[in-house]
């Protein structure tokens, strides 16, 4: 591994873009700044567009690929072009009303490093790809790491094309949008990925670090739960002959609430999704339908929480007469990031003067499909207040800067070397 | 009090009023019968025509006043016309999927009880008015018992037409359908009603009795609350940085569920509504709105369960950092039946060899308007199964004929003073 140097970066022209970018999909918000920018849609394809010029601008080679993943290529004079590269990138969707940091600064951070190594001529032995990925957020068409999954051969491209939000199915949204390309980016030829990702929490504003290196992403199992009581008059049912479907649930949400609390200082379990059927003042509540959404970076803990949920779900079916359902509707294992890439992003803080904590990812993020087939490292920028996914979501363009001062940095130190 | 004679009904008959009743507003339903008759909607209007026409074909004389309650007067030459009438009825609207008795039973029952009395010339000194009153239910409009508040004076007529679902006024819904009259039935005029209503319970079907004569109608406050906590990250937010509404209002459902079975055998309280906001999969519950219905015969019960309510949202304040709101989105005060009615309807049992149960109703009525302004009395046929308010609601033919058999009986023992 080379000794990591300092590559400066330009702050305006990333905030320039950043900017740029907020502005396809804006809504307006009370506070703060927010934008729609779902996949396939006319301000995906505004943002998509702007991305593309900026890439041809600083000369990349731009390819966009069957499920609208687009790759930005720099083959500097120096590297081998036959090398596997090393890619940079993130997302450019956004959640309804979502902040304008989220998935955009990771890849114009990407996008930044390549200028930054462009301005000083480094030299480098492999070349550096800049991406964006489709479909992070799971607002349309998929659950979420859409095009991710699709590159790390999780999902066929043909399937994700074929899925629908109901009325329109991906392909088409792309082909109206005109980023519906050919052929399959595959992360299994990247030699390395870096991710630069908003934190989403407030554990690095506590910390007062400007720069968090993740050690992994937490796995995700999400239970659907169904709640069958029986739905009765409020005021005919005596309290010893109901079955009410909700205040079974309501021992289930605390219950899983206990369950997290008392695991680890990484576990969190959450129902977010709660509905009562048929949900009138005076009827007692004849069915339940909800989430549970869990998650840590040990899989025994995962497993553990899951069985306690399952446990008190059947207690709830003696004590209480209801009839339940469990079903996982959706699972995402826990993900380590590479040692090589953490250490190149630490390695790289200590070079340009930045503080970097090694912290878990409690969300999701685009590096956890990659990491299935290649070395992946994901950096996170402060975020103020902890807020994401809504207009509050602020990071400051200083502290945007120093966090993607690390990039060049460590690219620099992942693609100087060809024998890894 | 003269003794009860009984006084014989054509269970065909008043089976047939039923039966075709149920024709409007029918829905298809997978088992049993259903309809949806909400006020001032064309299905009523056809029921209406229907009540309309039988009591014209009983010679009864017919009005209708502002707020579309229908009145049928008998006035027997054997009657002073002057004194004050003896009332009988209920409503005919129904819950969306309602059953087909609710309601409907009492009102073709009190006309198959004037027609019995027709059918055997018994000497009456009073008049005998059978009534459907508009809007019992509460499904459009107003919360229930809407015509009977007007004909108890609690609720102006005007601002009754005033009311409005969203789309389209009391007034210009009933004009619509021609059933839009003048003044206002009088529930004060009377010298006593009587109701026969379903039990939408199972306690006579329990006992093996076929017919319930009601002591009180439980009060019911009803609560509509708010609690705040705030909306994150499902992933991102540890444990102990998240104010979760919904883990706050599953605490707040359990205890309700805990002093309602505490209190008394009568008390009942249920949380029936509960909405989660944004209610996703992956975000910390930020706001739930939930009702409570709170119900018993004992003014103080009601007041001791809405007090500990109160107390467990301050209390939820304090522990979880939640802000809560309460306020009394109805309130109706426990109304117990007029001693004479109860008497009179016992006695009929009697008379025509029906046992009669004393028993209360969780339920409101349109009884329980009327009890302010008039002696007021209130029986129930069984319900099997308890079932009510759906498809499966249902009395035996022959049970209702027992139990409808009561009120010309009842009918004419109130009927036959004049100085009570």
């Amino acid at each position: 591994m080379v000794t990591a140097t300092a590559i400066p970066v330009d702050g305006e022209r990333l905030r320039r873009d950043i900017e740029r970018n907020a502005q396809f999909g804006a809504v307006p918000t009370e506070e703060g700044q927010a934008r729609t920018v779902l996949p396939g849609t006319e301000p995906n394809r505004g943002a998509r567009k702007q991305l593309v010029d900026r890439m041809i601008q600083a000369e990349l080679t731009v390819d966009v690929d069957a499920v609208g993943n687009i790759v930005g290529r720099y083959t500097p004079d120096s590297c081998d072009p036959a090398a596997r590269p090393v890619a940079v990138g993130s997302h450019l969707d956004s959640v309804p009303y979502g902040g304008i940091f989220d998935g955009a600064l990771g890849v114009y951070a990407g996008l930044e490093a390549v200028r930054a190594l462009q301005d000083t001529a480094v030299s480098l032995a492999r070349p550096i790809h800049v991406v964006s990925f489709t479909g992070e957020e799971g607002t349309r068409f998929a659950d979420g790491v859409l095009g991710s999954s699709v590159a790390a051969g999780k999902l066929d491209p043909a399937e994700a094309l074929a899925l629908s939000d109901g009325e329109q199915t991906l392909r088409d949204a792309l082909e109206a949008i005109g980023f519906q390309g050919e052929g399959r980016l595959d992360a299994a030829d990247w030699d390395a990925w870096l991710e630069l990702h908003v934190e989403q929490s407030d554990r690095l504003e506590e910390l007062g670090t400007p720069a968090g290196v993740v050690t992994a992403i937490a796995g995700t199992p999400r239970l659907h739960v169904t709640i069958e009581g029986a739905p009765n008059h409020t005021g005919t049912t005596s309290m010893t002959d109901r079955t009410d479907a909700l205040a079974a649930a309501s021992e289930f949400v605390l219950e899983l609430e206990r369950v997290a609390r008392d695991t680890t200082d990484t576990a969190v379990a959450t129902v977010g999704e709660l509905s009562v059927d048929p949900g009138a003042v005076n009827v007692v509540p004849g069915r339940v339908e909800c989430s549970a959404d869990i998650r840590d970076v040990d899989r025994t803990v995962l497993e553990r929480i899951v069985g306690r949920a399952r446990t008190k779900l059947d207690e709830l079916e003696s004590t209480r007469g209801v009839e339940t359902t469990v079903t996982c509707s959706y699972e995402v294992d826990p993900v380590s990031m590479a040692s090589r890439c953490r250490d190149a992003l630490h390695d790289a803080g200590a070079a340009v003067g930045a503080e970097t904590a090694a912290v878990h990812s409690g969300a999701g993020h685009d590096s956890m499909q990659v990491a299935s087939v290649t070395d992946a490292g994901l950096l996170f920028a402060p975020s103020e207040g902890g807020h994401s996914h809504n207009a509050l979501e602020w990071t400051d363009w200083h502290a945007c800067t120093v966090t993607t001062e690390i990039l060049p940095a460590a690219l620099v130190s992942l693609a100087s070397e060809t024998e890894s």
